[in-house]
């Protein structure tokens, strides 16, 4: 086991990565190996190592929950509730957030070195799935001798990492916090992503994955799934408080196809920058890693059954304007953990933000995630 | 004015196309001329020509509101409302459905030859509006003799047409039918159309929409656009009952990237499907007349305004599981017929479909259109 120094971030927190030898057996059967895992530590350990929180990230984003993206510049993606003075602080947590493998941002993917011949896998990666995330993380985890996680918590994808963790390690969980998730993808969910998926194939440039070489990525095709997703991501009714049908420019209709509207522009905004800071390959296979996730599924239907070894506490939030993984979704989890015996605490959010408002402003969400971590350590 | 001879369709119907010089004064300031329009008639007119309607259709949808395809070889679109003993009936009235300018189908659009040059329009085809559509509409009736409507109806942008009517021409309608409709379309709405166009664009075989010399046409871009907007078709509910997250053949997971899911497989299909009936030039362009698209905004910002000529009576539909153009816009509509002084019914349908609901089984629909028609001539 070879680990790559870690070197300090500019801000706070540890940049690091490390090879772990594995191999991880996938859900496929597969073997993985070696397991490069690019993650960010925040905090320090308690002396009875009872303080690690772990933070799983969502689709597109990264390890940098709360430190500067090395690309885009910009804070980590939940500023709002990971750092000094927050929820999930460095001074009383051992903060732990890693790259999902599938991913682009240092952790084992399609771009990384296939061992085997010496190139980048490409679409020789193998498939995984959102458990198969979770054994990486377990593997980290017994890397940085973390044994048990005082919580896990996730939105989104991070969400659904979050839920398969106490399926998987019910010892190793004693609390887990799921947020705008799902315990499974719809056919809409899977429809949506497969037209992303299709949008990256359909582009010339992706070249059956095999474009590493010259440089020249399938731009267009990602730009155009990241704009379907993106639209997902947003509520109705927040679209319209935020661009309504106002021009741009010099508000007048051009009669032509630039981006008359507002709205038009930020998605094709969306899109581009997109594209600087993801690979085409990645959202492929991350996106098909949550379109194969059911947890009832992988318990012969019974989502109550995936529990019955886990003795965590959970707390579910959706909020009441997300469509891609609404109220509904949570609800059937928490049913779900009440059939298993669990102790599981609901509640929905009122948010105009649509599914995104786990990253945003919103300020109940901190009180909820408060109440709920030091709710047990009383 | 030329127009070429009518031949039988192999069922009912006539099957024509004219040539009408026009020019037509294009909202953008453009003059469109010769104005080619393909239309079928059904029926015939009565003595005091008082029972000619006029079907207008959706996006994607033509002329062949009741008889075959002729590419797809598949019956109307609106067989199940259009026909002998259907609500819309030839024995009584005399039916008229035009393919919309802009389109593909025999009407003036991208692929027609442009007289200056000798060579198809593509994207030198003027941008046009649903109100433009409306004002060939009203030419082509001038050729038939038709001066007044019994009624207008159309689905979807259908109904943006029958909306438009009364309000350019309130002397010629004296009814109008709006089914799973808005009267502008949001912010949602015009994101969804530009990933669509962006798709499309996105594909290099677009060339700046000069494809017709070669055949050699953007289908894959155009089918990922169909893809996207498809989904805006459906209800998650009945993606839901329809496919779930059922996979194909031999019902296991591949871990690969071919359609496991039902859902990829349909979807799949639709965008394909799509790609041999259409043109993408044309679904620029009719995308682009739908976002422009706002009653209001073209009356100061009024929408009751915009009906205070009408005398017509309206009648409203909506599906519940419509998200595309939820019930809250058709509700928009009928507070500004009421604000006007207009006679306007509204009932909100229950369908699992979604907004497809208006083309599929559903006999209240029958029942409502029949019955509002008939209410007219007691």
């Amino acid at each position: 086991m070879a680990t790559i120094p870690p070197h300090e971030d500019s801000r706070f927190g540890l940049r690091r990565q490390v090879r772990l030898t594995g191999p991880l057996r996938l859900d496929s059967g597969a073997m993985l190996g070696p397991v490069d895992i690019a993650y960010e530590t925040y905090g320090a350990m308690n002396a009875d190592r009872s303080n690690a929180i772990l933070i799983c990230h969502a689709l597109t984003m990264d390890q940098y929950v709360a430190s500067e993206h090395p690309v885009t510049g910009k804070p980590g993606w939940w500023w709002r509730l990971v750092g000094e003075g927050k929820p999930i602080d460095p001074a009383r947590h051992f903060i732990v957030c890693a790259n999902v493998i599938g991913s682009c941002l240092g952790s084992s993917g399609p771009a990384s070195i296939d061992p085997a011949t010496g190139e980048p896998y490409a679409m020789r990666f193998p498939v995984i799935t959102i458990a198969d995330m979770v054994r990486a993380q377990a593997m980290l985890l017994d890397h940085l001798g973390v044994d048990r996680l005082a919580t896990v918590i996730g939105g989104s994808m991070g969400g659904m990492q979050a839920l398969t963790w106490p399926t998987l390690f019910p010892d190793r969980v004693e609390s887990c916090i799921v947020i705008a998730s799902t315990a499974r993808h719809s056919a809409q969910n899977i429809a949506f992503h497969e037209v992303g998926r299709q949008a990256i194939m359909a582009d010339p440039n992706w070249r059956g994955g095999d474009y590493y070489a010259d440089g020249v990525t399938p731009g267009a095709g990602l730009a155009v799934a990241r704009m379907a997703a993106h639209i997902t991501y947003l509520s109705e009714a927040g679209l319209t408080e935020k661009f309504g049908r106002r021009l741009q420019g010099r508000n007048a209709k051009t009669f032509g196809f630039d981006a008359d509207f507002q709205v038009e522009s930020y998605l094709r905004h969306q899109g581009l920058s997109f594209v600087e800071r993801f690979d085409a390959n990645s959202y492929l296979y991350i996106t098909r890693a949550m379109d194969y996730y059911d947890i009832a599924e992988d318990h012969g239907g019974s989502l109550a059954r995936a529990f019955t070894a886990s003795k965590a506490r959970f707390c579910l939030v959706s909020f009441d304007t997300d469509w891609l993984y609404p109220t509904a979704e949570s609800r059937v989890i928490v049913h779900a953990l009440h059939a298993s015996g669990a102790q599981a605490s609901f509640v929905e959010l009122s948010s105009p933000f649509g599914h995104d408002a786990f990253l945003l402003e919103c300020p109940e969400l901190n009180r909820v995630v408060d109440g709920f971590l030091k709710g047990g350590r009383a």
